[in-house]
């Protein structure tokens, strides 16, 4: 197989999608999306059947049961997918919105209609899941899509892939608007970063490690996420209960999430009265503290924690735990060892809430909230294609709206400039 | 001079100067402003001694006489410097502002912050101006700014570069969050380009070459300006007098300028009505047609187009012409020679012009106006940065909001997740 060749055709057959895609109505999407949605039920048997033989061949290499049960598309995994399909339809349709049209001293009128990408190359790892989310946020926001799942979910993606373009075409819409890259050759993925005529951004989905790879080869825009060092500081001011209910979620609600607090910031002025309620907590829940001196004279047996640990995102039942003065030390640690997604503040006072809103440098600044809302779910963007830690076109949670832009109209009634 | 080092430090120091840049409070940035316009005059003097180097140098050099005339800082050029500064002061400040906060189930209010992109780096040509407006944008708008001049400016840019550092300091910001390169070798160029550990987007402002350049090179996002060929579609139902008008400004109000229309469609049913009216007035203006084969028929003595004639952005008073049967063949011609700069469409027709809004990708979509409208300043953004010809991030003239970025932030009264 020539993969420079394939991987040149899907390019081209994208782009010439993307137009068809983008004047594509409301309808149209939606009516794509539930027949996927059908067709995806209908075909629950081969689906079950191709992940056989995905599962089988893991099992065979040997894979990592972790990565395993990823890879497993059990019935209620199955049922999430559709119910995805038909959320993002349920979803208002971005494309076409006109906003702040405005008249200007000449005379005219000026205004933003919001438009798709064009084409979005998605790069993700086993979980075969994404292939029906993935294409169903590119083509509600209007784009054509090339996917690119992993080579462990060949058989289930194409499988999926099977029921997306029937339910394309049952739609009217162009089956080569979602493409699912039918080799796991990974020269293919060279080939997609380095086709910026016919690939306007990349989304990777997946380690830390993909996800750098693909961002230093990528010839155009990348939407990335990598890490998650993520802090809760709690104030002088704090209500104590707010602050111990909210460290103690932050950390144990979800140990492997990007938004997990992975380093604890405490006022020296409250640190007694924190650690005395929350260390047994969080020994109780199995969570290994690693902290400051000073916070070691406070908790008994607790490892001291190394510069390392700081800058540590432990996706694990692990934390490091720092005392310091007050909220600028807690802003200027923060600044020091975060990796910019989510800061959280616990305090009741006004002024310190205002500054730690505007100075903390991170996708998701919050106040008296655990960091685990940091979420295109929990934040009303209906699904989410990733979170962005970067500050360039989208920050944070990306839903529909990070998958489009904007273009200026001007309503005129023959206006010239003079 | 070892063009790494000193690069390296210009990068760390405005880094570290970008935090205090994005605290900065509005009044602080409007005081900078004015008080660089007040050194600007302050210093007229030695401004115009720094320029009188750079003239004589320019000279001795044999640079055609448009880089003197560019490179040239006239009274009325210092004027206009001053004003621009001054007006950049009295724009609305876009940082901090929180838009859509909103009450989620979970009981959370989430909103989004907007927030500077942190270091930007500009990298123009030889008019001196722009040093001082785009260090003005850079800091109105929170920014660190790494600017770098054409070298023929190099001893202007540095006198203007002086009077913005005691300005900065006036008003109690970091001098470090502008920094003029102060050295011609372009090596500086190929390190500002591969530092985006410091420098978070690059905004060129110059010709194709020096742009396509910067992107192929850059390591970090660019704002980039290609070509301007834009289009003005006269449709079957145009009311004949503002197409006339419309057509006419398009093209002959200025001719250097990237909205200027550079190919003019016609709807066959009225393009003997059109042509009739239009041809003299533009043979008056002393612009060259070069026409399809139909289109010489209806007009005397012109040209055939060639294919390239109809890809090429001419900045000179020649246009070219096609006879085209309706919208939809406007549309593809468009969608095939077009930049995706501006395009307008003159027709009296409900449908046709919601459509031609729609469909047509370009950075500006107009309806009966001239394209000699698509400028930051008529758009109402009070300045501009440049006119961006891609889609992500920003769309068309950029001003402060496109040095921007938003932030989510999550507003709490103790919320956990469950």
């Amino acid at each position: 197989m020539d993969i420079k060749k394939y991987m040149l055709d899907v390019g081209k057959l994208a782009r010439a999608s993307a137009g068809m895609m983008a004047r594509a109505t409301t309808a149209q999407k939606n009516n794509a999306l539930e027949a996927i949605a059908e067709n995806i039920i209908k075909h629950k048997h081969a689906l079950a059947k191709a992940n056989e033989e995905d599962l089988k061949a893991a099992k065979e290499k040997n894979l990592e049961a972790s990565l395993v049960d990823r890879l497993e598309l059990t019935d209620a995994r199955i049922d999430s997918m559709v119910e995805g399909l038909n959320q993002i339809a349920s979803l208002s349709d971005p494309i076409g919105t006109i906003t702040d049209l405005a008249m200007r001293p000449s005379g005219i009128q000026v205004g933003n209609m919001r438009v798709p990408l064009g084409v979005v190359g998605i790069i993700y790892e086993s979980r075969p899941n994404v292939t029906a989310d993935a294409a169903a946020l590119c083509l509600k926001s209007g784009n054509a899509a090339i996917l690119r799942g992993g080579s462990e979910a060949l058989n289930s993606n194409q499988a999926i892939a099977k029921c997306i373009n029937i339910g394309m075409v049952e739609a009217d819409l162009p089956q080569e608007a979602v493409q699912v890259i039918s080799t796991t050759d990974r020269a293919a993925v060279g080939e997609l970063l380095t086709m910026p005529e016919y690939v306007d951004v990349i989304v990777p989905r997946g380690g830390k490690g993909l996800i750098e790879r693909i961002s230093n080869e990528a010839r155009m825009p990348v939407i990335k996420h990598l890490d998650g060092i993520c802090h809760v500081y709690i104030d002088n001011d704090a209500d104590i209960d707010k602050a111990v209910k909210i460290a103690l979620n932050a950390k144990t609600q979800r140990y492997g999430t990007c938004n997990t607090m992975e380093c604890l910031l405490v006022a020296k002025s409250v640190a007694k009265e924190v650690l005395d309620k929350l260390a047994p907590l969080y020994k109780k829940a199995g969570v290994e503290i690693r902290g400051c001196k000073e916070s070691a004279k406070l908790i008994d047996g607790i490892k001291i924690a190394t510069e390392e640990d700081y800058g540590t995102e432990y996706l694990a039942p692990i934390m490091s735990l720092k005392i310091v003065a007050d909220v600028d030390e807690a802003m200027s640690h923060i600044s020091k060892y975060s990796s910019q997604h989510t800061e959280a503040i616990v305090t009741e006072n006004y002024t310190t809430s205002r500054r730690f809103l505007r100075e903390v440098d991170s996708s998701s600044v919050m106040v008296n909230a655990s960091t685990r809302f940091a979420d295109g779910f929990e934040y009303g963007l209906g699904a989410e294609i990733g979170i962005s830690t970067d500050k360039f076109h989208a920050r944070g949670p990306v839903g529909l709206e990070g998958l489009t832009s904007k273009k200026y109209i001007v309503l005129g009634d023959g206006h010239i400039r003079t």
